[in-house]
């Protein structure tokens, strides 16, 4: 584990690995004297924080992850406006230049697809992509995997009912791309015709014989969840005004969603959410988006342990 | 002290304590060897900073003081911009969110009234209010009140002269407040007619029968000064051009002030200031602004100390 | 060395003294061991990182260099829309406060020339210039020196060109003024008339009798180069189209250059570049920009070490 760079890098047991890591920090950070422990591990560890997009959570989460460990953290959540890529800089120069400064790992979220990628191209210290713009995201995928296995036992023989905006949402498409890997799923995908997921995602759980289906039918297709994924409409990413009116019409997880989801059920979202899940559903067990956020953290000591300990 | 919300939620026994503690941080802060042993008291522990409005005064205080607390600090100075309150999420969404990631305390400064109480009303974590739009200030009203008990050596029977922006400003109004509680004070407050603080003080003042005047004749009001508490027009909450030219042709701190103010009096203000104090006026002893400035940071580690003490 | 506020400041036994350390800090940073020890030397210290212009190299290679020495940093990266300035504070008072704040150092980078100064005028706390508009730069002189001295093995008998936006060029003016110190160097400026370096560099170099000349043959200069200091077109300091196109027609660094160039020589650059140096040089080992960024980190911990030795 070099780099970060997409969620297909990871075989199974490399995540098997992480979520046993994982589960390990989140036990180690429950008392201040274990807390005092995981600091000293990489001392003297520095991660560099390079943000040309927007985000608090997947930054915050990085930089506490790191913080824990005992990594010291310098960066940037303003890139696009403050670094010298503003000048007109290559990425590939960027990741040159902060090889040179000593660091141990750099995380980036960048505006452009395949940037992540260019960086590791030049980098010997790990690149972690945090995300580049409509390619990958890895260790939201990695938490989401992490979060299925943690809360209903198992990653095989699911039914996974995932909806919103399919069609652009990075994390269904990544966790829809890493769950054919296990046998006996089925993905029942609820959204409008214009947001359904993408054929090439279609086309790779056919490759995979993992079964799916596509309907608009949100409360049939609860009727037998195991796992809820539900998603926001991006309006950040160019969305009309069309597009918003009809997802948030439709596809409201509210409480009468509740009724006819099966007790054992767990519901997702990566977050933010707008409205597309009620406030009222929180306080259901079965809603476990705030325990999958906090999931991020651990499976981001997870993987910067494990880029560090390498280092060593 | 859960959370610190507003200047009100204080006894006067947990003032006093705060102020003792302060004096013992300024005191151990003088040396390296010192220093290096208040930086172990907190180790482990972890502060969000979310400011979703600008601020370096209050943010670098209590990031400075975590620091030399030993707490580890993440943060942001755009939340407005950069969190995920850009893509419509609620404040306590954000908090909950925040509140899984394993951090002991959560600073922030809001632009709109009631944030802060909101984040408390759903977290476990300690909100530290930093400024809630036109709400709370209650940090700034603790290191006001102790830079008077430092100066003067009490809080009652003080002759406060309040001058500037009183309708608006936070500082003000929460000093004015708070004094209500000691026996024997009365409060000047010099400013124009539009400018003059507001009713709902006025009543406060009258309740707890603290004396009180109104008046534009700033130098006489100056001759009987224990303590003088200066404000800067707040052209960045939506004056008016007239506004700002009434309040800078009147009601000047300068050398012709310090000559009828008595000897023993000290001069305050917030900070910053754009021409209301004059620069001439810095090296009289009586000046102590920068000092009240310095106390911010020492009031602050109180307050964090206490926070997290509860919590080992 | 109470500040740091022009490059200089510094004599010859300072700088020499600098560039061992820088030495010593590199060697220090290889392994994880020593890493960790360097990183106890000045624990309970804390630098203030202002910066009122975008940059992420002088930022970042500061804030790394104080964390690898353990000291604690605070700051942000766009001080001219969240600080007090924006409310019309004085650079004076800004610091005046930070003075109050229990800081051992403040790292600053202004719009306005002169701004370094002021700041150093009212403050016990060792102000560091990262650059005061067409002012000063002294921390990117020093590892400019600090290059050459490495790579040549020595400071005079050089013949150094010096090439692109000479006349706006930070760092080429205080290179130029710089290298007089040290006997038997020569200058070739290769630049159009537009953009060649100012006279008050010319007087400077007469004073001293070192020699230079100005030319826009690029080739015929080079042949002779011990040191090829290339510089970009700052198109963020108000330059025309014109210029531009100018300076991006002529004057390319590229695998043609590398030819006439001698075995010895060494190419510098103060980075980010924008094709006046073409990537295909990289690989060439007399391309020396990016050891000379990373110099800069080693640099800037020798100075803060120095700075914060004084201050125990």
């Amino acid at each position: 584990m070099q780099h970060i760079l997409s969620a297909e890098q990871f075989d199974d047991e490399q995540l098997q690995q992480l979520f046993v890591d994982a589960d390990m920090f989140r036990q180690l950070d429950q008392s201040i004297e274990s807390r005092r422990e995981v600091m000293t591990r990489h001392t003297g560890r520095i991660m560099l924080s390079m943000f040309y997009e927007p985000s608090t959570r997947t930054r915050f989460s990085f930089e506490i992850a790191a913080t824990k460990l005992g990594i010291g953290v310098v960066g940037t959540e303003n890139a696009a406006e403050f670094s010298s890529a503003a000048k007109g800089e290559t990425i590939e120069d960027t990741v040159k230049v902060f090889n040179e400064y000593g660091v141990d790992a750099i995380n980036m979220r960048t505006k452009e697809e395949g940037h992540a990628d260019r960086a590791a191209s030049v980098s010997t210290v790990a690149i972690i992509n945090g995300g580049d713009g409509k390619g990958e995201h890895p260790t939201q995928a990695a938490l989401d995997l992490y979060t299925i296995k943690e809360q209903t036992g198992r990653l095989e023989n699911l039914n996974i009912v995932m909806g919103g905006d399919l069609a652009r949402g990075r994390t269904v498409r990544s966790l829809s791309k890493l769950i054919t890997r296990y046998p006996g799923n089925k993905i029942t995908y609820v959204s409008t015709p214009e947001l359904q997921i993408g054929n090439d995602i279609k086309a790779q759980l056919d490759e995979h014989t993992t079964e799916y289906e596509e309907t608009t039918e949100m409360l049939s297709a609860l009727r037998e969840a195991d796992v809820v994924y539900w998603t926001r409409l991006q309006t950040e990413r160019a969305l009309t005004g069309s597009d918003v009116a009809v997802g948030q019409d439709h596809f409201i997880i509210d409480k009468t969603a509740l009724e006819v989801l099966p007790k054992q059920a767990i519901i997702m979202h990566p977050l933010p959410r707008v409205g597309e899940i009620t406030a009222a559903v929180d306080a259901d067990p079965r809603a476990q988006y705030f325990r999958q956020a906090g999931n991020g953290l651990y499976i981001r000591m997870a993987m910067l342990d494990s880029i560090m300990k390498q280092r060593d």
